[in-house]
């Protein structure tokens, strides 16, 4: 179940910049009192993520009697397939129509991307991550969605994760010292994890203590070679130039985690369609 | 100038959910006091939106000393230009470097693919119109990035506009009902589109004395027949499998208007870096 | 049915700065299990309006087991007819009595002005408008009202019309350029309406493409002309030293709306009163 | 000075609800870096109120260089005098006008109506009081206008004093029980009103202990013999039924205080004229 | 009943703050349709307060089926009694499992140590007052356990109470003066009160018309002779060095109240634990 | 420097509940143009904490010239030690000031327990931690405080942890499972802690592969024992039954941790006033 509390406040913007002083065109042509069935369609091959908005979108108009989620958010559909059928009020039905469809379609968008991705490594060792690369305002959604698409989530935030990239290095005067003060902070609670460029990086965040270490940029004869070196003793997750093509090879070098910025800030929307009637 | 009330509410939370409980990395490895230059550079070509919020992002934050911008909303961009210069507390500058970026990338995203449709149009009466078919919580935020690269508004809301459509006529018994009905509610003040699907729709939809007719999923052959119908007596407006490659054809037919949700809902993220130093 | 989003933040508000730090009286002497019967009636010939607002209130508050509407907005009332009918806490029906009255007695007190002048103008082509001169803060509830006594809405905001005045015209150098760069900026949606204060300013509208005019401080002679003169290209819309007196010989000139701020900023409250028992 | 706190979310709400997704007309017909000087004139006598507001509301739209209020609030002005003075961008100036007139009008309206009943009891011992019938989110500001005018306040709200009313007495079986439980909750630190209808109900408001005693809709025979009885025991304040030219015979009378609603629920906005260059 | 409308925002802000990006502990151990039973334990002698957020705040999260307060407010609990009993998903009952603790230990120990002062002046006029001296945010919540354990509320807040003290007297040049102008804006309807620090003062406060008066930081002797010299035409408020051992002492003077800030400023949580199964 | 978004809510919130619907004492009494000077001293030996907040509340309630912060948060204070001074109107210093202690006494108070405990340890390898018993609504402005003291912090909320409870194990049928499924739920990036109460629980924890070992209850022979065991495999934190006279025998023992919910939970306000002139 998603946390309401954290999503309402998005809810309530999103109906207001919708629908604005009212939705005079409903208003004016359906009657107050006129009930009506709708339905969400698949119209493509898709994971589909953000049903559970639904219910709480609705809840805000007002004005519905029933509504069941036919698929749960994760569910691989094919075009045709319902999502969801509710039943109330005409006008809320179609007032809250184009809100609905767009959380729906990006989403499931988002799920549909990690979906690939993570299909693409299967069998492996090798997972797939999101990053901070989110829409703003939809960071929990879209992490949501990335696991309804069979991702794992990296960091939520900057306060839940120590990740010590170059600049921070320069600021301590190097990668041990960085790695120091941020567990002196109040943090061996927290993992920390080191971004590096190449091998010599790998081996000094090693020896400064990191638990994971963030390969960038690496090709994958760079990326085995790492796997190689670390022995195990830290965690590892390879960013930087990658495809879906490409991903089978890099799974193929032992590497834990494959971060991908594109599952959250690339996203088409799928096409899922509402009907009346 | 972007309006500020409307904006704010969002860049909150979107810092709030990026920095949570506090950036542990830099506030442990980066001297409170320690001051820094950083500038955005774009790194691919694009046309840059969403520039007037860094500075009110940075001013969320505090610390900034000065920050200026090189290239106003809708200047096109080859890779290498400098967006943005900013100068201020080191601790500012990397806290809020993702935030920044994110709204930055997704935005001029937008901007940039609203101007590859608006230039396939050129030299035409056509303009390229967007929809509701964005991002909920970002209405006005990417509407302002379509007109960055050159497109036109639509609608801001269900209740600046009156849109009749199957729906609507089917509660009401028919278009010419439908219509009187949309203009009775206060609305004498509002112009009235109607959705058809085929050219018997439109001579409906006419006579019932709509300013402005949708025609949804026609083809080349059927929107020409349609302008010579309408007679400049409502402007036009076609949408439906819309692709860049179809644009200057479908501008040939003499439309007034083509609308395309892909502008707003399936925008990719333009590559937009910044950089210490 | 009222758009509960829109009017929560208004009612919360009443609600605590009526209540403060709690209603001290009653809760000293009114046991917080006793029930009570209470009902709202009209104490004065009036056309009711807010009467919606009531469940919203007390839902707020809570302990209200059931409340029933007589008459719904609109209704034209005499003095003894009973508005509506509630039980549930005693405390509750004390504790709120004064925020819905004062809601009720003011939103009346608009319907019933607002049908005054509607009344004055009955048979004839000629609509009564609102303007924007309303209380700040209630916009929509006293939109709302306006129709309930049988006006019609002007603009809800500056947002969903476009109305050029002298100075507007003075910034872009002339009337025609005024509505060329009112349409240009994404508005070929909206209708245009330009402020004129004599015949001459009326030519010079319709030729530049006007959707509607208003016509300023005219008189009686000087709007019959203007009728004709327009031909019905135009709407037209007179304000200016309207009084219900006047209202008949204004709408014999044949214009399309008369819009009088009074309605709004100057309506009295009207006698409602709330009985316990 | 007024209390920003409080005052501010209604202005945010009251420009937001006016300017809706964007004054259109201003911002397609004034260039963005247009300066403009504006004034604020009253067009009648009155007393002016709500000026402190002007720098907020301006404040919050952006743009303004110099604001100079010429009259205070509480200022008796005659028709051409000026308010105050305004220099900034012209589209703040001109899409901020409504809703500065709109505050300003109304609260003078409070402030000239209260100045009225002032007047009409001056040199007596009777002050003119004000209710809790204020506009619902208005409160601090209409009670702030009653003290520019003259008057006095009364409760703030149900918070801050104790006032019995005939239910409170119905539900503890006594007004001696009624005072005696309103005092126990912690309240020996607020006095107690108490309203009665007659007499007798007085001679048991004062051998209850009430602080003050509510003389409601009695005549001014009767309100003489209220104050003949008090002899100075009790504050009095009469209400119901009052006039402008009533009031000096109230005040002849003695009571203490004479409590309007009519300031608050049905004052007219007065004029106020805003204009440029 | 406490005011939901005060409370939500502070409840809201408490879960958000625990849950943070959400529970992963439980939401990644316990199933989603798992449901379980709880109960909270005294365990401690203790006056239990702050039960009735417990409904408040499971209603936030969701998913509780009963719920069921057998200790009310106010009573007086041995270690091992139950204070509640609750069913619903497990997840909610672990989640929310904290705050529901941090609220009711602190609440409770607030009314634990108002009933010890209370009970230390039991059978004598005196009663304990609390002050503003309340954890920022939690002034409502605190001062209805004081009434909990016994005590008697001192003002809510600077709005409905007037307490002269030596900077005003100072900026008045005397007490005389200061409590004049107090009465003067509005605040017929408000008791005054004055702060001395001497007996000298005390006749200064009763001279200018004082209705409570202060005694600050005086001995017991001094008290009693206030008591003596005030001779009932004024409440006396002692308050300095108050402990519990030293009240039996101060309530022989025959002051009406004694005011403790540490009732509020310095309570200590007591043990209450929450058992699952 | 604080955050300043997560603490505005509470400032606000702080200064609307004390000021109410206005500082009526301080209005009447003092000028609205009298300026003043105004200093906060220790009246005690303390750790301060809490200036930080000085600035953001005088801000928001407006007419601060000069505010100057004598002793960072941290500082070990003698009573006398004058902690900030300001300058500014004399009503904003006198309004403000019960808010500025409430927060800074308890903050303060908050501080020197912790640096109370973090002395008790000082020389070994143990540091003290804090716990999520906080006050609600102040979770970050007391782990804050705690840091000031000398104290490190533990999870902010239950988003940036994993802490396995015997509950969590009930659920999962075993800490070995428990361990897994949390580390599978995308949280490879944060370290696992598992509370058990005896040397056995030990054993399958470090089975399981925690990184963190809460040990419960447990008397300093086990402790001991623990540490052995353990061979510097996972991180030991101590909890329960712990005291100011323990903590020596505690440290001893070698644990890395020992966490204190009293030092949030039960803190007393420290002495600080506010002097004007």
């Amino acid at each position: 179940m998603i946390d309401k509390l954290k999503v309402m406040g998005l809810l309530v913007r999103a109906l207001e910049e919708d629908i604005g002083t009212g939705d005079i065109t409903t208003n004016s042509c359906v009657p107050a009192d006129a009930m009506a069935d709708g339905a969400f369609f698949a119209r493509d091959e898709l994971v589909v993520a953000g049903t559970e908005l639904l219910a709480l979108i609705y809840d805000l108009q007002g004005g519905i009697t029933s509504l069941e989620i036919h698929t749960p958010d994760g569910s691989r559909l094919q075009s045709g397939d319902k999502v969801a059928s509710v039943r109330g009020r005409a006008r809320t039905l179609l007032t809250c129509e184009r809100v609905c469809l767009n959380f729906l379609q990006r989403l499931s968008g988002v799920a549909t991307m990690a979906a690939r991705y993570a299909d693409a490594v299967k069998g492996t060792r090798t997972r797939i991550l999101d990053t901070r690369k989110t829409t703003p305002g939809w960071r929990r959604l879209e992490k949501d969605a990335v696991r309804a698409g069979g991702g794992v989530n990296h960091r939520f935030s900057l306060g839940d994760g120590i990740l010590v990239k170059d600049n921070h290095v320069a600021a301590c005067g190097g990668v041990a010292e960085a790695v120091r003060r941020a567990r002196a902070r109040g943090s061996a609670m927290l993992k920390v994890e080191v971004e590096v460029v190449d091998l010599a990086g790998l081996d000094e965040a090693i020896a400064a203590g990191a638990d994971i270490v963030l390969l960038d940029n690496m090709d994958d004869a760079a990326l085995s070679e790492a796997v190689r070196r670390a022995k195990g003793r830290v965690l590892l997750e390879a960013s930087g130039n990658m495809t879906q093509e490409r991903l089978p090879r890099v799974a193929a070098t032992g590497v834990d985690f494959v971060s991908m910025g594109a599952i959250t800030h690339s996203a088409r929307a799928v096409d899922i369609s509402f009907e009346l009637g």
